[in-house]
């Protein structure tokens, strides 16, 4: 068997259904143990692995590979310090791999798909019920707080990175910042956010035409024509993309496929970022959807669709879902239209 | 000059006034060079050093300590990955340097100061605002979000971290998670937050009782006599260690002075973490107010005081106020009351 260390949160979480913000999971001939400060090790019992309190926590990790005389260790080298993988090396011989974890974790299981599938479900659910807490007048920051209210429950439920909320022009930045603009008649809203549930994350992403009746599906209308253009060419590009996902495929086509939609309308350089991103555990995880990326779709796999259009200074339009191949090999777009 | 490079974001804007999530800056000879991605292109400008686009940030910056034919370059190895510093290595002659920003930043300037200072007072305003959002019977979650809503000003400000909220034997943990454990009259309620201004740290707690008229000020009457007998302690000791703070005294004194308040009443092991630490760009920076830490006090240093008595099952109090030492050597604390 495998001989591993973590020490990254949901990487240890994955491995023994417990994780914090203060811990190290060592994996020695298929027995688990955590090591974690005393501040958790009431908490730390619902982990499925032995646990070792201790305030420094490498310290007692290099112990435990000393006095289990550990021959070779698997490490991520892309997760821990120069530091402590020197302080570690003295004592074991690592075997590095990069993105572990990562690699692990891209195929799902069946209980990690239902899970995500309730995940989607919920974020798409609070974008519901954000849209009646739309109102013209108010700025982004108040926009982003009553969106948050709704996604978190009031802060019962954590989000799964910080939502983008953009009016026109601001939508036209893919990572775009909050601003005291308000929101008006007729604007072009763009909303991305997700929420965990059970800790693994939703993701979606809608622009939308502030109208009377603000929906949050897919079909919207926009007075300005420009925007309507926009909207059909991304709209299109994700349709086509999303027919591709099957068993087989390779991911590099689902992003050659939507960019070529954008291409062929005259907006290809305006598409500035890959297709999507595997989504679990982490929001953003294998499999990276990009046009480099030639590994086959599988069963188990779960990313984003999520082409756009950035105009600068005039408006950007984003459509995002998150895509699934259950264990029948079919494709589910997750809570597309609520 | 020394020549030494950085990834972290607040050590970052320290050298430069200006860092997002994605960047790397180097300094060689004394020019600053700031590397990014083309998302944040535009805002960079703002960046006292000269910004370079590029998607791959640690390959530029080995190119360019080629180019610059670089002798020596000081790096901090807490902060690198293995990979990263490996990859770096190859192009230059590594000096470790561990805390390298952190020692830099532990003596703040007289701007920094002020900053602190509004900071501080900022932070403090907001508990005040809450008390006022404080009622029988909502629990912790709500409090948190209520709390929330006026350190962030409905979320136009950033928290410096995740505030505490703890009703009763919660409080008891020092890093309590949020329950639904309702509030009640004559409950001690512990509430541990700060906010950023000019994105430096506040940071305060206070344990207060409730009762009719909530107050945040350090003066509180408790119904219960042993959370008012714990109470006194904690202020005592907080007090005692707040008069030792003197330009030339050692930081571990500090400590000393308040666990012997604590230990002489008979709960020395019910104080089970450090007196406090110091406040700047990160929450947590230099110097560390320990026992162990006999770095001298000096002028332009921000730390915390922050003792308590931790009752398992019963209840906990922590009384902390930031405390910042001037460039006449007075020692003010900070938004003590508002």
């Amino acid at each position: 068997m495998e001989n591993f260390i973590l020490n990254k949160e949901n990487e240890i979480y994955y491995e023994c259904g417990y994780s914090n913000d203060n811990c190290i999971l060592l994996s020695l001939d298929g027995e688990k143990y955590l090591i974690t400060d005393g501040r958790y090790t009431l908490e730390a019992k619902k982990a499925k692995a032995e646990v070792i309190e201790e305030r420094n926590l490498i310290k007692k990790a290099r112990e435990i590979i000393l006095k289990k005389r550990v021959k070779k260790l698997i490490i991520d080298p892309l997760n821990w310090s120069k530091e402590e993988y020197d302080y570690l090396s003295a004592a074991v011989k690592l075997k590095n791999d990069k993105n572990y974890s990562h690699k692990k974790r891209m195929i799902k299981k069946q209980n990690e798909l239902e899970i995500i599938k309730k995940a989607a479900k919920l974020g798409a659910k609070a974008f519901d019920e954000f849209s009646k807490a739309i109102e013209s007048g108010i700025d982004e920051y108040e926009l982003s707080y009553r969106f948050k209210e709704k996604l978190t429950c009031r802060g019962k439920r954590e989000l799964s990175f910080a939502p983008i909320v953009a009016i026109n022009e601001n939508a036209a930045k893919p990572h775009a910042k909050l601003t005291n603009k308000k929101l008006k008649k007729n604007d072009l809203l763009l909303l991305d956010a997700g929420i965990k549930y059970k800790r693994y994350c939703s993701d979606r992403t809608r622009t939308v035409s502030i109208n009377k009746n603000i929906s949050m599906g897919k079909f919207q209308k926009f007075k300005n024509q420009k925007m309507q253009k926009i909207y059909d060419i991304v709209l299109k590009a994700q349709e086509k993309a999303i027919k591709t996902v099957r068993v087989g495929e390779r991911i590099s086509t689902l992003d050659k496929t939507a960019r070529k939609v954008i291409e062929d309308a005259g907006y290809g350089k305006y598409f500035v970022h890959s297709l999507g991103h595997g989504v679990g555990l982490d929001i953003h995880e294998w499999p990276f959807v990009n046009s480099r990326n030639d590994i086959i779709i599988q069963e188990g796999m779960v990313f984003t669709i999520e082409p756009g259009i950035y105009l600068p200074n005039e408006f950007g339009v984003r459509i995002e879902d998150m895509v699934m191949i259950d264990f029948n090999g079919k494709t589910k777009v997750l809570s597309e239209n609520v």
